[in-house]
């Protein structure tokens, strides 16, 4: 029997189970939460038909703001299932960078506020920086997770091979670079900026010839 | 051991565990922020019982859209609950035609404020037709992740049978033939239109005799 | 082979594990939303420690029904949490008692802020009446529930025995009569009947010397 | 055959399962609501880029309150985490303390509230104190639940051995009196007493000599 001092170095089960259902609550609970900015246009009065329409459609920046941080926390959402397809196991610093994540993930609904606030007004060059450049953080420390678990061999599901994992590295540093390069462009035109976010969305919905992270399996499963 | 590369086309394990643990957060999510549209009645100085009753009742409106929206969000878990007992395995499309359902699902919020701000009221006509019309296209949306898994055998659980499969199909079109029903109605009288949406919410509460999707099964389990 | 039409009656699966996790969800979510009814006083220009402190204490209406709430959601998880654990299959009409039991548990929110800004002022009453009528409601549903269970051996857990099922429908049933109690009392007293609701809590607290639920266990783990 | 009487006292099954996805939903929509707090800042008019930045810096207060808050519900998450990987069976005051612990961590977005809109002012000190304070009233209840659970060999995985099980209580006891200390520092010093926070947080990141609660295991796997 070793004593609670002894085992201090060796990491901790192999559960990532908890770890997560916690962040698909935290995920969720953020996406779904972006729906609070969507106002119902005040009017008063005789309410016309069309006047209703001009309302709803004069509302377009909280629509375009909530249909993009819809789609990147979904996509996030989408790379932190596969990510732990290929990490079995916790370890103490692999939950504090997950915590990070959730973190960033979290804040989400704040830019997309300001964002839908600004858009289309004298404040959406800076307002379109800080959403963008939220997101470039956010990339980097998904990034930074995945770097901490790709590098310990012991984290990882055994059965992944070596190439697998340089293919989910390329793919998420093309990720980091174009969020990047989003953020870097919102100084120079912000509408430019979030057709650029838009873009990098859709390549995640088209198939990656390089093995998208999506197809990523268990080499066990090959045969 | 086959390269990243090569193993693309191939899917990714029989994990939906998961994308239903997402599907569940967010869905429960959305049935839950409804009740934020459930507000006090503002009343100050003496508060009699008589004007307290009058001022609740004054926002049948809110309860309305709150009952309609949670029966419908509801209905829509306990499909979505039996058609992953359906589909055992999840590619790249699918999890992105189930986000393109979560998305829908999230929005639902915001036509029910509009709705319960607009009930009873001059903006009625196009609140409604943009709550049944939001219906709809969830409602579509759905058939089109169904319409996706359905004619991929090897997403589905082998166990199930043709005529099981052909059933639900078959359900879900008439599900959006009625919300599309409900749309067009609320051109003409929004009052009928949300009413079709109640009695398409009963349709599913009573047990179907052609095979109810909650009674489907695996093959199986029949002997 | 049988067809759809053929297996309607039979029922659908024993997994009762993502319907207790979506009404973990909804459960979760309204327990957490009622902190959204703790506001943080409003107050300019220099804020003195006397000053704050009476504003805080101020708002004791919202604390208590926060209190009382919080404590009445989480027996009723604790119950449903017990429940699944008789229950182990489910059907139809099961889960739509569940949904019904889910609406009810969503709602209260609701009450909750109408409690919150009535108790101590001339609205008290009427909003006491709302509050612990509401909640009259829920245990009649969560008994609706159980009493279709229980009469349904099919959905039980064969491990659990006779008596320990009158244990369970004996304690519910005298749930739903406190909760009928403090709803009456609610028209003569409306403090008393929210004194009666703490003092139904505090019953579920002391250890019950006929069995309680939460000790309620399969047989086999007898011996 | 035993009687629902008769098995009282003997505990309920071994599934922690639905506690902890239960907590997870509390503690993660806890932590999600925390955003609501950060709000867009009202402005109208031209908004230069300078106003803009300024606007969103003058509400440091906010952001410090939400990133403290947010680190420590997430290192409760951690720690709850790890908690439920020694205790292996839940009893009926397992699962109240439990409550009593989701209801403090619930709370927490309320005086969280109250510190981002007084820190900087003149309540700063009593927002302090009433935020510090309800920590240290958390740190007691997360002692308080292990205090119960540790002392009762039957709830804990039997895998886990003293001198660990102590360590956990050196460390959890070590917490409280950080967190009291806090409070305490807060009638002296409000900002002192938050950066004494923010340290317990970061003495958490470290990794801990006398064996992190994150590295805690089963003797079992240690060969």
């Amino acid at each position: 029997m070793k004593t609670a001092t002894s085992i201090t170095a060796r990491e901790a089960g192999s559960d990532t189970g908890r770890l997560e259902a916690f962040s698909d609550g935290v995920i969720a609970i953020a996406i779904t939460l972006l729906v609070l900015d969507l106002h119902v246009p005040a009017m008063s009065g005789h309410v016309g038909a069309g006047e209703m329409w001009r309302a709803l459609r004069a509302q377009w920046p909280s629509y375009d703001a909530f249909v993009i941080s819809f789609a990147v926390i979904g996509i996030m959402w989408a790379n932190h299932h596969n990510l732990f397809r290929i990490i079995s196991r916790t370890d103490h610093y692999l939950i504090l960078l997950n915590l990070a994540l959730l973190f960033c993930i979290a804040v989400i609904p704040f830019p997309t506020s300001l964002l839908s606030e600004f858009l289309g007004r004298s404040g959406e060059a800076t307002a379109t920086q800080v959403y963008t450049g939220w997101f470039a953080i956010t990339a980097f420390t998904f990034n930074r997770l995945w770097w901490y678990a790709s590098s310990r061999a012991h984290l990882l599901d055994p059965a992944i091979d070596g190439p697998a994992i340089a293919g989910v590295s390329r793919r998420y540093m093309l990720g980091l670079v174009g969020y990047v390069a989003a953020f870097l462009l919102s100084f120079v035109n912000a509408v430019a900026s979030l057709v650029l976010i838009v873009l990098l969305g859709l390549m995640f919905v088209l198939p990656s010839s390089s093995g998208g992270v999506t197809t990523m399996r268990r080499q066990d499963e090959e045969e």
